[in-house]
């Protein structure tokens, strides 16, 4: 087999088998197979796309590079779920602990901030003491003991992607569903589950814009997924403005302990709900989907899912206390407010750049080196649809640097659209896809 | 400017501006932009194309990489001419020596075998002691003294396309007609030309398998040409069989003698009158095209043109006596006849076969650090449309290794396919296209 040859397969539009996709991965892997080759062969994907056939032996391959879980000597169904990313999308630290409280185990490894959106390992690191790098003995002892546990990824799960992965990002083959199929599922597959909830964002907010796109992807993610035996579900959610009112770690972490007693915005819960109740029906803890959302209500309410929460913290290290003191999460030392500029409806907003704005606060991360500041963000006190008088307060915004402040302030500004008539609104959910649906 | 945003604007079919693409060339000369980003915006140009403008930029980077000749105190309009590659296409060593005796200066630097095809430098250098490697300064000494002069590319010449079509070869990047334009034009114009006869052949033995390929390929370097303002004409020609009956090195230059004696074989004596004609029409030595067709016959029936062909031999250290004496050439050790199967007419040939079973006696390089045998080749003693009886010579096989002897006659053999009747008559000269025709 040459390189060359297989290259030049996939430009003409071809379908490359099992072995070919084999071998090029693991000479990738191995550092037999040249990154000039492999991103020639990226850009022909991104041409040509793949086959469900193709996806799925690429997935299996990337995964295989790696260590894989073995998680089937604990009792209960596996279940995790993965979010494409948006902005102040923090259901995951609800959904772990709440899927645990129904007796679903929840093996969670997620990524940091991506571009404008936020990431789960963040927000969870601006809990004082919160480790989430754990050895994978520890992070099996973490689930046996409360059902849940979320890490980052270790550097034995799917090598080829992190790989692959970094050569993408230097040669402008990121934005393809083929690639981000693959790169998603060879990490969930690892994780030795059962079963995943798909959260697949569309919207002003996500990296796929339009309804169509997310769709294309989700379907290959569930696809993909089935082909290798797992219980799949994809849910098409909106992202055309932040989920909740809070974005930037230590905030959002207000936001879902507000969210696991019970309170905290409309959209975040029935958000967690809708994805908790496809956790609890995959995770085979309730019949139906309907009844999974019914239990998912209970578990908030009579407090199970705050005490999961409260103890996967305390198992990793984290101070428990920040659930009953918000005071002791990392604060901003300053704050400022941004007015609205007329009076009228909120009728868009630009949620990319409500996104970069954080970014810019020092909440992700505008080069990869740069480290994460917990303590900054945004808290909308409006959202799309709502009435609003000119000078009212928008926004405010947490800051520890003035001139960040300016820009953000800038950003959010020009992100809002007021109009004199209130907008059609937008559904939370607008799509699910798979054969469970 | 960084790159992976200009790999992403030629995805998404964007035209790059001048700017960005002498940035791309000049970092990926310096070494300070690497080969796995420049391989990706290749697979990105193979899929979007070029514009014009984009390749006319793209080739004036390529040229201005390296050193360019400036020939403008030579008197005379200097001309050359490129072929895309066939098999027994040995014209340059007919043409350089035929326009040069019309007062035409041709300063020609020419390639290596590739693939099935053979190549101009291998064919000079099977007359003993000829040397295409000279120095700009003896090559300058050659024109000047006899008009023409035929060397290889030199390190200093077009060293941005000598890296990138090294990356091209091993990432799949190699049959893009904006890429292959790009590179053909870049080195020729950095020969410091007035004008250029293209001979771009269609047919089984050439690279590009169709007429509409080849007239696209065509039109590209025309336009090209033009934009940098030379005189262009491109002339598509048949390579659907070997042009004359020679295949080989040093078979070949008896061929060339042959054809400078006013003699061989019709359809190679042809062709080389009808490029011949364009090369003294740019060239300013005639004023119509057939009127320039006219002087190249006179040319070689005075004997001009086998002075001149003996003059430059001379000049760049070869033997002229096997102008008179072919003996003096490199002689296989043995040779066999490969016989007709059937009698009828010989309806086509497979001509690429043809060309590889030469590669294989020897003749070419199946690997690039193969060397040369300049003594082996094919005659054919039978073409398209001729009658042939069963058991009649088809071709002589002349080699010095008998296993590759066998594979190369058996080759043959299944290359020529005869049937009941002659087939239709196809033109040496397709098309004619650029502005002059």
């Amino acid at each position: 087999m040459r390189v060359p040859d297989l290259i030049r397969q996939k430009r003409e539009g071809g379908e490359l088998t099992r072995e070919q996709i084999n071998f090029l991965i693991e000479g990738y892997t191995r550092g037999e197979i040249p990154d000039y080759q492999v991103s020639a062969l990226l850009m022909a994907i991104v041409w040509r796309g793949m086959t469900h056939s193709e996806i799925a032996v690429l997935t299996d391959a990337m995964l295989r590079s790696g260590q894989t879980l073995d998680l089937s000597d604990l009792p209960g169904k596996k279940v995790d779920k993965h979010s494409t990313g948006g902005v102040g999308d923090k259901t995951s630290l609800v959904l772990a602990p709440l899927a645990a409280a129904a007796g679903v185990v929840v093996p969670m490894i997620s990524g940091r901030g991506l571009g404008h959106t936020g990431g789960t390992l963040d927000k969870l690191e601006a809990i004082p003491g919160f480790n989430v790098n754990l050895s994978v003995a520890d992070f099996r002892r973490v689930l046996e003991t409360c059902g849940c546990a979320m890490i980052g990824q270790t550097a034995e799960i799917a090598p080829a992607d992190r790989k692959l992965y970094a050569l993408r990002d230097v040669t402008g083959t990121v934005e393809s569903p083929y690639l981000i199929c693959a790169s998603i599922m060879s990490k969930k597959l690892a994780e030795g589950i059962d079963g995943l909830v798909l959260d697949v964002k569309t919207g002003s907010g996500a990296f796929m814009k339009s309804e169509k796109d997310a769709a294309f992807l989700a379907e290959l993610m569930v696809e993909t997924g089935e082909r290798m035996g797992k219980q799949m579900v994809a849910l098409i959610t909106d992202m055309d403005q932040p989920l909740g009112h809070m974005i930037g770690n230590a905030l959002e972490v207000v936001e879902v302990v507000e969210v696991l007693k019970g309170k905290g915005p409309e959209d975040l819960r029935e958000l967690c709900l809708e994805l908790g109740a496809w956790m609890l029906y995959l995770g085979a803890a309730s019949k139906t989907v309907a009844e999974g959302k019914e239990r998912c209500a209970k578990l908030i309410s009579s407090g199970d899912a705050l005490k999961k929460f409260q103890k996967m913290v305390e198992l990793q290290g984290g101070d428990p206390r920040v659930i009953d003191d918000a005071r002791r999460l990392p604060q901003a030392q300053h704050s400022l407010q941004v007015l609205c500029a007329k009076s009228g409806y909120i009728s868009a907003m630009q949620c990319e750049q409500i996104g970069t704005a954080c970014v810019i606060l020092g909440g992700g991360r505008e080069r990869k080196e740069d480290s994460v500041d917990p303590a900054v963000g945004i808290v909308l006190h409006k959202k799309v649809g709502d009435r609003v008088a000119a000078g009212e307060p928008l926004a405010t915004i947490h800051y520890n640097a003035e001139p960040k402040a300016v820009r953000a302030r800038q950003l959010i500004e020009s992100s809002v659209e007021i109009a004199a008539a209130a907008p059609a609104k937008r559904p939370l959910v607008h799509k699910v896809i798979g054969r469970q649906a």
